[in-house]
């Protein structure tokens, strides 16, 4: 068989089972292979952005990665600023870009580029395939090193010849069989380490020492389990319970702990932190400010805290929660956990605040919300911690043009949930192709895109990081507006489904049809000026 | 002065009047000093790739940079793709690339990464201002550097910090004046080097020898002056006069040489090149199939062909063809220039061919055409080569997506002539944003939206690569239907006027409307199924 197919096999063996693509010809060989492979679902993309974003909210609901398909090294540049955030969300991604034919390279035909120097800033993991024989043990390499520990973006380069020659058939069966193997007789997601018990009992130590501390959850320990351990843990020692900032993905709702996130503003998150003399990292990083600015410090913890690593990328934070509480003495009910409580449906005009009541007053039964909301964020939390149980992804990484994307692969990991984008406007135009996949596919996502026809969040940095209110040449380059953007007609230029709101009662009625109907959706949320930042 | 104003202050002293941006938080103070530097004009674009695709059609019309704006490694990701164009278009871009503050890079927030690694690829030059006090001279060398000799992408990276600080006022002046000074005694742009007279004379040699002779003419010797000179050599020694594929920019029209283009498909352009025992090259390369294909050869030339360089990135066409037509004794009256022509209006379906003569027919004196129509861009230089004077600019880079940021740029360096860009449907995608932009700024471009419903390249190229027709799953990640785009809706969607058209005698009446109309306009040209590639 060819390179291409023996790749693919070897990829449907390790349990990746969808591809996120927008190839070009150096791919060919692989997109005819999935006729052969039909346990592969290629989806089309129609920006690499899409590709790769979906791949990470895929990636983050399936605790397996899917793979994408991209074309040479200005097809992965498109896709970069999304697998990013991959990165930071700590989500596992086959990421596969043609490259030219091995031979053909040192022409340097017009798309050629130096694909690897462009990879690594974003991968954990990067390889070129070499040979035919090579491709499909470097895919089940790839689905290793994405799974981790650490989960990665993994970066599979594939020359064209490597996927149009042959290979040997059996060779390549074995190689497939092999990893199928490998996976039945595996936990997937590979737990991680499991942590020293000295170091859990210096941390129990530590905590129960009474000096103020804080645990930080990060990764994959804003989960069930993890999480309850951790607000027994908290509970009894009398710790604060915080989360990063845009965490990749976290279950909450009624019935499971409320954990206060760190608020993306540094000063606020300095008085979050304030008085700290200890704070226990679990699969998160020591606080920082996403900016600096002029005259504050970039580090956010007090003077004299002690920071301790409880649980790394390459460890079990569940295993190592769970002993934790066990250590601490924390008894089996003590977690504080959320009340089953909803806003009551806002009236009047329609405000960030507004906005988020009337989601928290309806979302639905295991929801996968991407919040992509930006400068509007700050809102949601109090407004659905209490709504029935669902799954929570943020903008880990920072870079905007994720939330479409992200809910875009979402949609494929969990088919049978609600998914829904909490979209800025800014940042949707990023990639606004989304829109057209969901389309397609007939996802079942509604998107609620927040227009205060402004980069609001800039307009607010403007002045945070002591440039003034910026004169009329400033402000131009932040204002979204003129000309307005119809997000309407720019979903149904899509194929999908929109409406416009504008006060609290219409937003409340469309995102209510809009949830009640199959396949995707768009609302327009417009904002009352001035409602926001 | 703080470090932003001093650099803003020596780009405009050093001839950069325009810079596209799409900043975020660490480029605010180079935002905020834009009011006090009016010479600069901010031009916002909803996506980065917009920015850098403006940027570069800019500097093909206008002969000198624009300057970008972009935000961090994600930012900068973003417009890879367009800045890969720009450096095998050979346009000078100055890319300016905000980054964290220099104390804060090492607590790797959020959005931090490696951003020289993502640079190096797609620029000529690149530095990173260390001090504010460098920022003014930094900015003042990269665009020396963008303007070469050779033309390039020079990558500025500037620091939050290396922005916010204070630099002396007279120092930064001192930096600006003399940078004017310098300006104002030489021509812009810099010629380049002189080729030497032995080189000519040894070439005139060659080409008089009476062998099989080629003149392939690239980057900037596709211009008025160039052109004829090479028309006269080749009509002089009976040597074929051809240009490289894709073009960035070519002077043509009623008046002015023909040049034969290397088409895009291999063997084609083997045809076109066989017998040939020497080819001189004039700011191109030797050709090369854009891809390998099995049993295809990656070289284009024949066996024994020798190739000669006349003129490189570094050295001046324009005197070097000159010198040529002098040494082989051309008369002065020699070239050989197309006769003012136009095919008439086309009826019936809308095909690639009659979509062409209707722009063949129609095309106004001074257009400059963007050309990003991919699989017809086939039909466009037969059906315009008699029209009147235009500038055609094309898809040097091969990376799709470049069409529609192109004509925007160019829109600002010419502001009096209108802009067209041939746009396919697929690659619209990419950077559909560009459309907002042209609206904001009421831009005298017309779009032409050719839709045939799919990456129809691809279709033809999975068949070229030995893949075959493809299956179901293959041909899904090909064809852009289900669900159809409407890029009626999707141009209103950004404020611009926007029509149907399905016939030729339609397409005819909205492309002359849309040409005598002032402000953006998009046709949306639905291609009668089949009649394409």
């Amino acid at each position: 068989m060819k390179g291409a197919e023996a790749l693919l096999r070897a990829l449907v063996a390790s349990g990746v089972e969808v591809c996120f693509a927008n190839p070009g010809t150096s791919e060919m060989h692989f997109v005819a292979s999935l006729d052969a492979v039909p346990e592969m679902r290629g989806v089309l993309g129609l920006f690499e952005g899409v590709c790769t974003g979906a791949a990470d909210g895929y990636g983050r609901m399936a605790d397996k990665p899917a793979s994408t398909l991209l074309h040479l090294g200005p097809g992965l540049a498109n896709g970069l600023a999304n697998l990013h955030n991959a990165r930071r969300a700590g989500s596992p991604v086959v990421n596969i870009v043609g490259d030219h034919a091995t031979y053909h390279k040192q022409y340097d035909a017009p798309l050629a580029t130096d694909i690897e120097s462009l990879a690594r800033p974003m991968s954990g993991w990067y390889r070129s395939s070499a040979r035919p024989e090579e491709a499909a043990s470097d895919a089940v390499a790839a689905v290793e090193a994405a799974l981790g520990p650490p989960r990665r973006v993994a970066t599979l380069v594939v020359p064209a010849d490597v996927s149009w020659l042959g290979t040997d058939d059996a060779a390549a069966e074995a190689v497939a069989s092999d990893a199928a193997a490998k996976r039945a007789s595996r936990v997937t997601p590979p737990p991680g380490n499991q942590v020293p018990s000295d170091l859990v009992d210096s941390l129990a130590h530590v905590l129960r020492s009474g000096e103020p501390a804080a645990i930080l959850l990060g990764g994959r320990s804003l989960r069930e389990r993890p999480l309850l351990a951790a607000s027994r843990v908290a509970a009894t020692v009398g710790a604060k319970l915080l989360s990063e900032t845009f965490p990749g993905r976290t279950e909450r709702g009624a019935g499971l702990p409320v954990v206060e996130r760190l608020v993306y503003l540094g000063e606020l998150a300095a008085m979050q932190l304030d008085g700290l003399r200890h704070i226990v990292l679990v699969d998160a990083r020591a606080p920082v400010s996403a900016f600096a600015y002029p005259g504050l410090k970039s580090e956010l913890l007090p003077d004299g805290c002690e920071v301790h690593v409880l649980a790394s990328g390459w460890d079990d934070p569940v295993s190592a929660l769970e002993a934790l509480a066990e250590a601490v003495g924390a008894k089996a009910d003590s977690a504080v956990v959320a009340a089953a409580t909803r806003p009551p449906l806002p009236t009047g005009a329609l405000t960030p605040a507004s906005l988020a009541a009337v989601v928290g007053a309806l979302l639905p039964e295991g929801a996968i919300v991407s919040d992509e909301s930006v400068s509007a964020y700050i809102f949601f939390p109090a407004a659905t911690e209490g709504a029935p149980r669902h799954d929570w992804l943020g903008l880990s990484g920072n870079a905007i043009g994720q939330g479409l994307p992200l809910a875009t692969g979402a949609a494929f990991a969990c088919p049978d949930r609600p998914v829904i984008a909490l979209q800025a406007d800014g940042s949707a135009m990023y990639t606004i192709q989304a829109l057209w996949t969901q389309a397609r596919e007939g996802l079942d996502v509604t998107t609620v895109l927040l227009d205060n026809s402004s980069y609001a969040i800039l307009n607010f940095e403007l002045k945070r990081v002591g440039a003034g209110a910026g004169g009329s040449a400033a402000r131009s380059l932040l204002d979204l507006s003129p000309p307005d953007l119809d997000f309407v007609k720019l979903a149904q230029g899509m194929g999908v489904e929109a409406v416009r709101a504008e006060s609290s009662e219409e937003f409340a009625a469309a995102f209510k049809q809009a949830l009640a109907e199959p396949g995707p959706h768009l609302v327009h949320a417009v904002l009352a000026r001035g409602s926001g930042l």
